[in-house]
């Protein structure tokens, strides 16, 4: 192409600028539902070393469900436990033990919170998507200009494209690495792209990419955040912490377990990682205050190394190598919504950021993508109205708000000194430890989550939050599995059928009509290519039942493959393990069931009674097409 | 090259004939070892379906310390329970389930039998390997000429190759698949190589390469195994069975389960597998009785289901996919010896052909190659003597005599029709699950099990045995962990030191002076580049204990990397599981403890008292150089 000749332009249905964490997932989402997307990132190649440098169970359960976790599981250091040490009465500049703290109640997931650098991650999501061969991140590209066309937004019609993104490739030399996010280092940016670029920019390799929707998953200093005029909210502070990854020479015998230090001199919090890594968080504090981010480049690991000796003693502390190292200013921001016209979305970082303190940043940024990913494929897709796109801002502001509560009292606790929460910390840990794991999450009703549900009906079943997994027995194979190894991400909806005791007759009854009914809902929503729906029966008995009983919608023929025996289970683990049944752990009637029925992100939308199904098809009828 | 030329000639270590499962898994020693080695096939590529249907306990233990069974239980079926199906007496030509058996006894191994084709097997063997950098398989090669040059071979150096081989590439289309093994379908060879191909090769495509040894995987018409005059002693049956995968359209209640059914019309065991797939053995004894294999191309899959159909009823039966299907002839040969002069050796079906109605076939041949792996590895690297490599045979040929005894047993069971034991199959079947699993192979004393160990220190580690895998406490990490998975396949004896009560000062010191004792005996054995020894530390104590008061031999410093944390293990599981401790779990005093050592395959070569340093430098003497 000359530059004279107009851009190139393509069509797409999504275009993700960014391939962090957020945009990996959202690209995940993609390949799964199909979507003609494209993924662009201005860096030359992924994070290598250092950033976030650890897992939650929920994103662990998410990454599990994509077929992901299993690399990162088999790499991380897992964190079971957490020591806090604080000054020896004895001599108050040395530290001692003062309790050992469980890190998570293990009923909270079937996974532990793991240490595992960034670029691990990343290269772990990026091959997944890869090995899908249907999307590959283009590098070195960036937008140079943005333009949204509310008229053709307006059309009804599912094949309009009213974003105009104009894309540039990079010399690979022209931006060094960006340095985003409240934490800077020793890589600071020289150019930062933007609105400078975006008129800058000759025709040369240009390229116009009209789409449908657009994702912002383009980190703290967000190009499209800026272009389409959302502002963050919230201040810096004057803290600051020194981070690194070092392999530690030392005495203190605690090394290998997580700890929160206060001493005399300041305190240190420590990760263990992979590869004998241990990722340090160093309090500088005093010593950079007023100081603002000038001086962060003077902040070498050696000086930062320099305060964590004296917070150690009596124990010695040393490095020969360092993998990382990092300063971070404290500070909470977040912007005020997260789409633009429910067109142009922003996930992760780009719209909200806070202290590396609850290791939230990458976590919180990827369940963004999570919950947006699958909502944007329903709608591509032409499955569900696009007005569900909604519940994105509103459903994802509230969890970066409460992040961002939580985060304020857990950097007050690690900048404040030794404390009575720090002599006892179990207690103050334990009110953060299910948010922290992101699985007690809860979305409030909405056309997603069905107000009208009965609760009552499965105690251990929250409306609104993600299924726990429990483990049951598949019927046809005599085998204990996961309930969620069920449930991969594939972009259905799940309809979970407790059918109590099919002894009863009159129970069974109620399950057989059921099965005609849902056999008629399946039938409207039917699409050529992929399913709406999957249907999951569990019943209360033995697997002596024969599930060739049941209604086939419970266990769907095939000409080919003949019946699906992957979709009935029975509660009889006690025959396998001294477990307690999924009945009992999720509180269900053995003898009356209910049915639940989950979103593709695995959230409770809807529990109601075997005999409601009128109540199940309208909440279906208003976010299907 | 030109034909007037001499071939090329090269020099190895090793050279293998052979990549089926047997040649792969002694690749993968040979990888670990860093020998120079090559690996030739004649094939063209792997073998893509059917043959081999399972893997038992014992191998996917081994394949886990390669650090290759997670990609295979991931796709397998895991068999949990055998059902059996008799004439049912209210109508004889009707068969109805008598018992629902326990396949194995959870306690033998963490791993369950697991059904995946021996393609998928050898794919991911073949993965890893490639992944390690060192060794790829060449196809389409053959060996034309096999020399041995006695007298070189007597002369006490490491450097001599007194194997010359010459090897030539053949053109893909020159030979069909070859058929070997028990079992033949329709798959029939055309051209054999052997004697034939020996002389007439010309010299285009030759080289001639010379090994330090020899090792023949090249299946049950081993050519090798031609060449050193080794013949198998044995017979073939005229019990015929027809093999196939299919995915079934069926009635069958327990078709997803593995059953054993004895009906009026004859026998069918039922193997689930991966991908929906089911393994049927369908006997048609009576049928092709008189005929040898002649006819066994006439043996369609079509034909086979129709005498399964018989055997089904009451229930229907059929399928639209065959994934593979074959016939086998029960026959049990095994050669008198496995080695020729310590040089050349033979592994798997090369030595061994029996029915694989014990799913063993396969298992036992990587077995075979697994024993011999770290021997020639250990001779090869100069590290020990090179008559440890006579305990192949030994070890070896005890295990194929045991299992060709079994299998007899096992045919005759599937051939004689309904019986007491197939009414009640639970305590037949338990006869033989011990063995199946692979995990009771007990190896005899020899230079590599110390006669004189004293076996009333540890009740449950068998000497000769593989050492169980129970879950310990890493005492730095407060983690719960397989002791086997601290075992990878390195090449490496260990030592355990059961440290008993570290609390008592006696208990203690004697530990500490172990410690100066194992510490001047790895000095003394120490090679350049690969350690020779591991020592692992397991008290009985909780992990409260400091592990930086042990002698450093159990956590040993490096200057750049600081302690190694990963040795030191604490008895105290109850904290984390409700589960036995590994000190009652293996039968060892908690106050005295005791020292075990483990070959490098883990199989117990040592156990004695904290204080008889003395026996186990000695041990060690007489094996190591
Ligand atoms: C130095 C540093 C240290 C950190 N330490 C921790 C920690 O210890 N613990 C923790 O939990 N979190 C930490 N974080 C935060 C964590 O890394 C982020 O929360 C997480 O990466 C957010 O993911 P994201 O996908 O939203 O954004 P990012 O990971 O920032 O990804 C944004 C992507 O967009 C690309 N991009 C940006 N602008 C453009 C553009 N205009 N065009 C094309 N591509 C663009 C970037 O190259 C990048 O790949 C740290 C962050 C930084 C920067
Ligand atoms: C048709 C069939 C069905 C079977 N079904 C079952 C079953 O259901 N269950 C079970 O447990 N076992 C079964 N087996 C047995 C099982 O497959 C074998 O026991 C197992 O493969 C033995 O492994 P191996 O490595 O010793 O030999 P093989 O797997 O036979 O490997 C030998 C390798 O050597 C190569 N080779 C042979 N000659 C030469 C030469 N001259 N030069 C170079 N390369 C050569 C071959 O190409 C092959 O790759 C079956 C075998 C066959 C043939």
């Amino acid at each position: 192409m000359t530059a004279n000749e107009n851009p190139v332009t393509s069509f797409v249905d999504l275009l993700i600028v960014g391939a962090g964490p957020a945009g990996l997932v959202l690209a995940l989402w993609a390949s799964k539902f199909g979507m003609k997307t494209r993924i662009i990132d201005e860096k030359d190649s992924r994070v290598a070393t250092g950033r976030a440098d650890g897992l939650h169970s929920r994103t662990l359960e998410i990454l599990h469900n994509f077929g992901a976790a299993q690399d990162i599981i088999s790499r991380a250091y897992h964190i079971n436990e957490i020591c806090s040490w604080n000054p020896d009465p004895g001599n108050e500049y040395h530290i001692r033990r003062t309790q050992r703290t469980v890190a998570q109640p293990c009923h909270l997931s079937r996974f532990t919170q793991s240490g595992l650098n960034q670029g691990a991650t990343e290269e772990i999501l990026e091959n997944k998507i890869r090995s899908e061969g249907r999307i590959s991140v283009e590098r070195n590209t960036i937008p140079t200009a943005l333009r949204f066309d509310d008229k053709e937004a307006s059309h009804h019609d599912k094949d309009v494209y009213p974003i105009f993104v104009t894309l540039r490739r990079i010399d690979p030399d022209e931006t060094s690495v960006t340095c985003d996010g409240e934490v800077v280092g020793n890589e600071h940016s020289t150019t930062k792209n933007g609105a400078n670029i975006s008129t800058g920019a000759t025709k040369d390799n240009q390229e116009i990419v009209r789409a449908k929707y657009l994702v912002g998953c383009d980190g703290a200093h967000s190009w499209i955040r800026h272009q389409v005029g959302i502002h963050m909210e919230g201040e810096k502070t004057d803290t600051h912490f020194g981070v690194m990854d070092v392999v530690p020479l030392t005495d203190f015998p605690d090394i290998r377990i997580s700890c929160v230090i206060h001493s005399k001199h300041g305190s240190v919090m420590t990760v263990p990682r992979e590869n004998r890594l241990v990722r340090l968080y160093v309090q500088l504090g005093e010593t950079l205050r007023g100081n603002d981010l000038a001086g962060s480049k003077d902040v070498t690991p050696e000086r930062i190394l320099g305060y964590a000796k004296k917070m150690f003693q009596p124990y010695h502390i040393d490095f020969k190598i360092c993998d990382w190292h990092s300063v971070y200013t404290v500070g909470q921001r977040l912007a005020p919504t997260f789409d633009f016209k429910n067109r142009i979305f922003l996930a992760g970082d780009s719209v909200h950021t806070h202290s590396p303190t609850l290791g939230q940043g990458m976590n919180v940024s990827m369940q963004d993508a999570y919950n947006l990913g699958w909502k944007l494929g329903m709608v591509i897709t032409g499955v569900a109205q696009p007005s569900i796109l909604r519940t994105y801002t509103q459903e994802r502001w509230n969890v970066a708000k409460a992040l961002i509560e939580l985060d304020k009292r857990m950097t007050k606790f690690y900048s404040m000194g030794p404390s009575k929460e720090s002599q006892d910390y179990q207690p103050f840990r334990d009110q953060f430890s299910q948010f922290i794991s992101g699985v007690a999450i809860t979305y409030t009703p909405s056309e997603l989550i069905d107000i009208a549900s009965q609760q009552d009906l499965a105690d251990n079943i929250k409306l609104g939050q993600r299924l726990p997994s429990y483990k049951v027995v598949c019927n046809a194979e005599g085998n204990l599995v996961h309930l969620s190894d069920m449930l991969p991400n594939n972009g259905t909806w799940r309809i979970l059928v407790f059918a109590g005791d099919l002894e009863s007759p009159s129970q069974f009854e109620k399950v057989q009509q059921l099965g005609v009914n849902l056999e008629s809902l399946l039938g409207r929503y039917k699409t050529a290519d992929r399913a709406v729906f999957e249907v999951f029966l569990i019943h209360a008995g033995t697997r002596e039942f024969n599930i060739l009983r049941l209604h086939p919608v419970y266990h769907p023929w095939n000409d080919a493959l003949g019946w699906d025996y992957w979709k009935v289970f029975s509660n009889d683990v006690e025959d396998f393990e001294p477990c307690q049944s999924p009945y009992d752990e999720y509180g269900v009637s053995k003898k009356h069931g209910c049915v639940v029925t989950l979103r593709p992100d695995q959230h409770v939308s809807y529990i109601g009674p075997m005999d409601s199904f009128g109540d199940l098809e309208r909440f279906f009828c208003r976010i299907l097409v």
